[in-house]
């Protein structure tokens, strides 16, 4: 099928063919994708990250802010950028016990984005991802990353607002700080929020933030209609400074993802270690090398 | 003064012409400063970096393996890598309490590095002041980072080994462990290890991370000739492989410091906001725009 076949597939309800063109934005047929679906209707879609430590309840939020969206008549899709998922980029997950509700609506796409190494770099695939998703007329696609190490950095870029969630307990607060999770959040959910401490946290977070935020049980469905009204309220206050901060983090993380996986790279590296080459030179050496004009 | 003579001026003990040739790292002159230095007889310098969480007691260990250093005869730099400095990357700094002891040492050269925004990218001159501190005849170079967000990172890039301090307590582990420290760590340090806990941190952290862990109570200077050791140690097992991978880290965050800071990206970056620009093609003319042959 060609990309115009599949397109046609996917927007007719082929969940096969949406994932065929999802697996695309991966592989090296992504600009030829991303230039038939400039062709394409688009409707604006909205994109939701949510993150926060393993075991905040990124999945249970995601499932309920799903169902919200459903309440709406939104079409919803969840991309997943796991680097430690089992899933090698290129599956339909359907098997996420959360999401089970969902999984038989046609209208919900849940799917795993790999990534390839944890440090820098937005997983590469993920804008095209969106720009695919939005071609289909999903409304709503809402990402899900760890928020250790560089992924809180890679949904802030990419989504608007990144969701921080959080537990009760001053040793969330605290490290979300100082993991500079809080710099990146737009929205704050203390999820499981029913639990002692709640309220104390919000206020230690409430010293280092000044964005909203949420107490929500997720589990129980609480908190999760005035969630869906502060991503609302964040998006009307969008301006373009806001868009084009979060377009130059894109456009660096996407170039780090470019230089990473430079196959000159290594013998550069090698070449410093050595001693023979100067690490700025090598630096210049792999800027040249990656020039697209010379490697068309 | 020509660069030569300045270096001249330097290794006779000029501590203004050093902080001059320091200044020039971070200016349009590191080229022909680093050419210049390419003549210069360099005896091989050590990099250790010391980093942590903050209060962790990162500058009061540093002190004491100034101290220690010194005891041994070798000539020692500091250089504090600072977002949050205050000092506009410039001044030699005489007024840090805990390096107090060593401010009138002629052979201890304390100095703040600024760095440019927070996420992302080595301190741009790191690299190129500690050739400098090497010309001059420095055998070890202390780096110090605050063990937050991206420093970590940077630190083990440049500095080998990396050394990460903590502090007794169950927190301070279990959120190295989660903010990424322990993965760039080559020795961890549990400083104030005479207060309560230090065992049990110690314990847990040996089931996080297989590199040396030591306890030292740096304000009574207690511990400290065993952890001189366990650098020395470090040091003696350094392979090639492991150069390679520092001096890979060093290229692509130099890379990406090198693209944060051009001229075109913010235009880019609003094309891309306003829709008008696809995010990979912006990637590439990013990349296109930044080779160093089109720009002599």
């Amino acid at each position: 099928m060609t990309i115009d076949e599949l397109v046609a597939a996917a927007r007719g309800g082929s969940i096969r063919a949406a994932g065929r063109l999802l697996s695309m934005v991966e592989s090296s047929r992504r600009d030829e994708l991303l230039d038939t679906l400039d062709g394409v209707a688009v409707r604006a879609v909205q994109v939701i990250g949510v993150t926060g430590p393993p075991g905040a309840g990124k999945s249970t939020t995601i499932a309920v802010l799903v169902s919200a969206y459903r309440g709406r008549g939104k079409r919803v899709a969840v991309l997943a950028v796991d680097p430690s998922s089992p899933y090698s980029g290129g599956a339909l997950l359907g098997d996420r016990i959360r999401m089970a509700a969902h999984v038989d609506d046609p209208d919900v796409l849940i799917r795993s984005v790999a990534t390839r190494g944890h440090l820098g770099g937005l997983a590469e695939g993920v804008p095209a991802a969106v720009t695919v998703l939005a071609a289909l007329s999903y409304d709503v696609v809402l990402i899900e990353t760890v928020g250790v190490g560089q992924s809180e950095i890679e949904v802030a870029a990419i989504a608007d607002p990144a969701v921080v969630v959080l537990n009760p307990g001053a040793g969330d607060a605290i490290q979300a700080a100082k993991a500079g999770l809080l710099e990146v959040a737009d929205i704050v959910v203390v999820n499981k929020a029913d639990r002692e401490g709640a309220d104390q946290t919000v206020r230690d977070l409430r010293a280092e933030t000044g964005v909203p935020i949420l107490k929500i049980v997720a589990a129980k469905n609480e908190g999760i209609a005035e969630l869906v009204e502060a991503v609302d309220a964040h998006l009307r206050a969008d301006d373009p400074a806001r868009r084009a901060a979060r377009a130059r983090a894109q456009v660096l993380s996407l170039a780090q993802s470019v230089l990473r996986s430079h196959p000159d790279l290594d013998h550069l590296a090698a070449e410093v270690a050595r001693g023979r080459l100067d690490v700025y030179f090598a630096t210049k050496s792999l800027l040249r090398l990656a020039d697209p004009a010379d490697n068309p």
